[in-house]
């Protein structure tokens, strides 16, 4: 029986298209694409152990659930990242067989891939009016109704390929080279083997708010050479005005100057959730700085480790 | 004539509500209020010179609008915020006189509200369909159609009485302490005055990345002891992996310590975008550490000048 | 047989003093102490296997040999600090019995101590030739000579009763507070017991000098909450311009918060000299920053071993 | 009548060969040269206004008298730095005519300096007795007496030159590349010009000592890209445990960065003393990093007042 994958759904979407793409995982290869209807929804049957891992969006999706990803990862029963994938944002518009587009009247697509392709619209169809859909891809099944209310869809290139539509034009998106990041989750269990390129992801809740007091956070980063790739202040607990902050960094938390780091910011905060490290979906390598590579940290420690072994007699 | 101020629509919504509340801004009070379908609409029509200022959303939004606001913030024609108003978010279930909760087979609101009330949905309404509407107050509005598809909206109080429904229930939403914050924004003129309880908010682009670069930023504040409310990495013209910052912090740029922070800013970043000092929706007054104060800044300028001046012979 | 102490003689000098009220370290009590003419003596007596362990002093001497122990501890065969004292310094002006102050003509000391009554000698004998002496006591011995060239000697309280002389006034310092700092020093071995109150002694010697170069080495003692007690650029050499650094911090090597920040200035600096923990001389407990004491590094380190071990299937 | 410059003297110490040496003030080439017994002594006549300006030891002195003059400079009237020469620190073994090497049963020289040959004594007169001297020329100079106590002086070889005495023996120290540092000092008047190869010289006494409480003083340096090249913890007012910091940087006051830190350190320090900015004695040109130059600054204040003007209607 092959293991069952979430996703941010319907079928079609480019949330979709990062769980096909995600190769690093080799179950995720052949396993079973379930469609959730909400981020929420589908990180709460991973909860329930319905699923082996579940695909969702973290940075500038165009389908959103950023925010309620971030948010559910952060609270509830602990679940961690054990994969990314990036993918380009190409929208097309497309239409059923015989559209043309002088025909249409009326456009539907998720609002965030509206607003994204506005400039395209307001030059060539700047009349239309916009039908708003749950997703890019439900934008595209609609068109398969009976009488749809519209003649057209802002969607993915491959829900056009999966509803059997027509591309009337490709690429129409404001912002050519716009990429959406998703993040692989799973229950806690074995970590991603450190592959030399890879992240790792926090959630810091802060002791108290004071001048300087994400500094002494970054500082713990920092005097280990360890880069930041992501960070947002998010309102702790829904109310504004008490954070706690959400980053991503270079390196696995098998690496020494991780490790170090993560406890240093245990120490140091109110509290740490580790969200897990995992590849990088660009492969590209951590530049480790002098001094902190894993065999700075053995040799520190063997050094110390003399010095107070001369307090034995 | 009156002025006329913007907001991201349409009518009944929560953007709606920041605006009507925005008493901090006299001339806001009698505008004549006009919605538009999108923030980048919005503030198109603001730099186009047809709008006083404009309502957006900018933190947690329930409507989105959330990356639209930063990114068109970050780039384009100079904007800058000249207040900011958080409004508690509140979702009714609300529905057409006559109907009542066993009618209910759809319910259509904003994907974003949806996401927020889909725990009361699941113990009161749990087979009921969901359509997506372009805001919760789309939906509302929808209600009003001959034969509607759906027979009740998520929506805010005030859209409920905008168009004369019956609120089912009360405060829905799965987080009851949620908020949202929204900016005001205008084109460069007059900043708003000092109080003592300000914000001030930028955009750095960083030199070049590398471990402790965001450190460096930091330490700018820090120096002068001013601390940040937000901060969020995002991609530097929609690619990820070259990032600017989104920062906002106590203080009015006439502040003494602000001024010496944003030229400190200005020298070791690539860029600083200024998006304007404006009175803190909540009047908490910044704590200005020792040594900070704006006499601080003149006794120390003085003490430097009578240094320098021994130089005349 | 008792062991053997030496000590920046001669007999009657503060150091003297320093080792008499050592009692912290108890063979010190019964041991033989034994002058000698220089700092760099007594250590090279030390090294050698002569002695136990040396008294010199290390900060603001009257005597001098600051510098030299510096710079002796900081190169050559491996030395270590065990304990220290601070001594105040207290000057009288002693002569043979039945001198009276008009009778002087003459007086010698050791020219530190010269510098440090000269507000005395200005006001009491304005016109009285100076003498330079190798030491105080020294100059208190050369009194016994059969025909000194001076009629009296500044110099410690107990080097004019080891030589049987009259103290003609007390206290004749320009600075009534001043003290002296003195280590004792061993060959590495048995290090002394934490006791709550200790400090331990370092050497940094950078990779390359930069602007902040020394703040990194700093931020490493920062980062664990770690307060510094002395520090000093030191000519690493003999050259200006190539430096190293002399560092006392709060605590003891075997604290966690020590131990990880000895390994961290490991790991950044080009070399770290390991100069011993002992206990303060003053007995002040170290107050320990919030996350930062034994248990706060125990739990952390559990906590990463947690993280880390869901690696294991 | 020309101008009348101190030294520590006597005539022939290393501190005579520094002002001899110091051209860069052109009022000191053809001064009257004035030899005290002590720094004090000379800071006193220069405070009195009988001096133009006097030439002390700061670093590494042979002949003493460093932390009188770091003392000297942190309390009483203010006195600047106006200049600064590094001198090499040669020792020659001097005898009068006639006197050979076996001949020489007893040696003279200040401690300091002794200390630095015992090398090359241990190993050519290692049975020679040493008699203390108040400097390295006051031995030589004693040689000239109708009966010396001893043999041999060792001295700086101008020392040797000006007594008529014979070198047995040129460069005996045990540190072939030593070298001290001395300062010209003066009262507060004209500053020397900013030659792009500066020093400035302060002294900070910190508002409470903290963990991390060097480090924010540190930090206005680095956060203005700002080198240090002496770093001294002092006892403040002689009494140990209560701190400040004897720091020389590089640059100039009239320099923008240096100007801005020296306005940092104003508001963070109970108090900032400033000794002076003046040419480097090696004339290494500061590295000014990018943002820091005064362009930078100039251009970044012009940016804020842009800002600022905004808010005049």
């Amino acid at each position: 029986m092959s293991s069952r994958y979430g996703f941010l759904g319907p079928t079609g979407t480019f949330t979709e298209m990062a769980l096909r793409r995600c190769s690093q995982v080799a179950a995720a290869v052949d396993a079973e694409r379930i469609p959730f209807a909400s981020v929420d929804a589908a990180l709460a049957a991973l909860r329930a152990g319905d699923l082996e891992a579940a695909m969702v969006p973290i940075e500038n999706s165009v389908e959103g659930g950023v925010s309620a990803t971030l948010d559910a990862l952060a609270g509830g029963e602990p679940l961690v990242v054990v994969g990314e994938q990036v993918v380009p944002i190409t929208f097309v518009l497309a239409a059923p067989v015989g559209i043309a587009l002088p025909d249409i009247r009326a456009v539907s697509t998720h609002p965030h891939a509206w607003a994204q392709v506005r400039g395209w619209m307001g030059a060539h169809l700047p009349d239309v009016e916009y039908l708003p859909a749950a997703s890019t891809a439900a934008a595209a099944a609609g068109l398969a109704a009976e009488r749809p209310a519209y003649q057209a869809a802002v969607c993915a290139p491959v829900a056009a390929t999966n509803h059997g539509l027509t591309v009337l034009q490709e690429d129409i998106g404001d912002n050519s080279g716009a990429v959406t990041r998703f993040v692989l989750v799973a229950r806690p269990g074995e970590l991603p083997a450190p592959t030399g390129a890879d992240k790792t992801s926090v959630v810091l809740f802060q002791r108290e708010d004071h001048p300087g007091g994400l500094l002494e956070l970054l500082e713990q980063f920092a005097a280990r050479g360890i880069n930041l790739t992501r960070i947002e202040s998010r309102p702790n607990g829904g109310r504004l005005g008490d954070y706690c902050f959400s980053i991503d960094c270079e390196g696995h938390v098998n690496d020494e100057r991780v490790g170090e780091t993560l406890m240093g910011l245990k120490r140091v905060c109110a509290d740490v959730r580790f969200l897990g490290s995992y590849p990088r979906a660009d492969s590209v390598e951590a530049q480790v700085s002098a001094g902190t590579r894993d065999n700075d940290f053995t040799e520190a420690r063997s050094w110390l480790r003399s010095l107070r072994s001369t307090s034995t007699p």
